[in-house]
């Protein structure tokens, strides 16, 4: 009897050391994958090419932590852009909240469109009709009572098409991309036509970049004492438009050194780009392309939203990275399921 | 023999023991102090007191990491700003060095007074001469090519009364504070009045402050394709001025969240220092007050340069710690010997 139970035993311990030693052969290196929901191909590949590139102690391409400055598109980089840029959703609920005090709008563009949620009718009229509803809906108020309203925005607000809140429309393998480029050193900011004080709400705890790592368009901004009390009010005075050749401008002036990595999904985009690109050493340019109609939208040399036509090109002549979503991604979003399929 | 020998090993075993002990209670916590350059008073006091109640995690003032945010004046606050901005003085010497290109200048304010040292010459004609000389002496080139201007000018200029590097006319105690602020997870921010390109080019190795958390004053810039090559060209146009309420401004650009410490010198400093203090839970406010003609300069209240007036007053009001140069100040710079008079 008790021999039994030893073997017993024996052939329990068997079993979990032929556990653990498969586990740790075939399993975990795919549970551990900090790039699971990327499919293999050249654009994983080249990611870590360069990560382990850059990382390397004895690398001839070695860059210290302090360089491993990495930037990031917003719209349609790391979220979605589609059917319309998220921001200009919060614009829009922003006229309805504030019409009772506006009657007038209910007869004049672009609010009239935006409160009966007439798209056309908004853009038809006026040049600059966002311009005007951003100064309308966006200014007057503290830099603190402004956060606070996109705060509650973002937690109520929810997608037209999806039904679900923005911050689930955020694409899993970039923020699989943004942990392993911190995990390796890296500091990653962003770098959006958005407004500056609309991500930085919902920044960090979505992609885990922190405020000060956010770099957007911004308004004016005035310091007051109100009884006695500082406070910073927003203006209705546009202070800088972070798109195309603004983006390489407002790095020098945010971050002051040239990332070694960027990416993006638009012309906008470009000279982010190719500001990073020209600089010395190993360097790291990605393209999202949008060409998954089916999981998320297909879109790109004659959209109106997130075009990607010159910027196309040149990834294509210069060997840059363009991710085709719909082959290199697993899964778009973090509430699809995972596929894996044929991993190695 | 041999009793003997094991003998002498026991007697040496005792001394080490013994100087082992001796060190470990009563020099090396002296030499362990992070602010070994500050006398025991009641400036280095609040330091610590206050970063024990923001760091312990039992406290009720407990604050997250990410939100450890430190600003720091620069000029007068973390180096000395005596007998002149150390950076007028680097453009005297590019009017100096552009010369020869600009032969009018000879004869022409205030770039005349610029050549022949004549400050009074240089500020009595002109009520832009300051800017006259910014404007032509820190524009017209990339951001690389004046980053090499001031990296040249900085390893080789030399303090007019000290003879010394610029660089060693930092503050050691202000060194301490910043490396014992970082050690306990803060994030340290230079918010200046001089130029953030300026200052970008040897903040890191002088203070451990990257270039993404300097902030300043800033030209406009201008992204260019120069023979398909990408620069950065700066155009002779101010951008902003990070001067009193530009510096809380400034930070919520920079930064986008409310420093919970501030340290400054003079009333340009006051509106960052009200905005830090507005904030809930603990705030640090310190002001540098100098009152050293011996080891540094004496000034204050009637100062062209660092004038601190209304701010003296609001600190006393306030309660915040006003760091008296003279008596607080164990050494004043790294050149000087510490003297550790009196410690415990």
């Amino acid at each position: 009897m008790k021999k039994f139970r030893l073997n017993l035993k024996a052939i329990f311990f068997c079993v979990v050391v032929a556990w653990v030693v498969f586990a740790a052969t075939v399993a975990l290196p795919q549970i551990d994958d900090p790039l699971q929901s990327w499919n293999d191909g050249p654009a994983k590949k080249a990611i870590v090419h360069f990560v382990k590139e850059v990382t390397s102690t004895g690398s001839e391409n070695f860059v210290p932590p302090a360089e491993r400055i990495a930037v990031f598109d917003n719209d349609g980089t790391l979220w979605a852009e589609q059917p319309m840029y998220f921001q200009i959703e919060f614009v829009f609920d922003r006229v309805k909240a504030l019409a009772s005090k506006h009657p007038e709008w209910k007869q004049k563009q672009p609010f009239k469109g935006a409160l009966e949620g007439d798209l056309e009718a908004v853009f038809a009229n006026t040049k600059n009709a966002l311009l005007e509803l951003l100064m309308a809906t966006h200014t007057g108020n503290t830099t603190g009572e402004f956060s606070q309203i996109v705060k509650d925005w973002i937690a109520t607000a929810r997608h037209r098409k999806s039904g679900r809140p923005y911050t689930d429309m955020v694409y899993q393998p970039m923020l699989e991309l943004l942990a392993y480029l911190r995990a390796n050193g890296f500091k990653t900011f962003i770098v959006s036509g958005g407004g500056i004080d609309f991500i930085r709400v919902w920044s960090e705890k979505v992609y885990g970049i922190p405020p000060e790592q956010v770099i957007g368009s911004s308004i004016k901004t005035q310091f007051e004492l109100r009884n006695g009390r500082p406070a910073i009010v927003r203006l209705p005075e546009v202070n800088f438009n972070n798109d195309k050749t603004g983006k390489p401008i407002a790095i020098n002036q945010h971050i002051g050194r040239r990332p070694i990595a960027a990416f993006g999904n638009s012309d906008g985009d470009l000279p982010m780009l190719q500001w990073t690109a020209a600089g010395e050493g190993a360097r790291f340019c990605l393209y999202v392309h949008h060409t998954d109609a089916k999981r998320e939208w297909a879109y790109g040399r004659k959209s109106h939203i997130g075009k990607l036509d010159k910027g196309l090109d040149e990834a294509r002549s210069k060997g840059w990275t363009v991710v085709d979503m719909r082959k290199d991604w697993d899964r778009v979003f973090a509430f699809e399921e995972l596929k894996l399929d044929g991993r190695q």
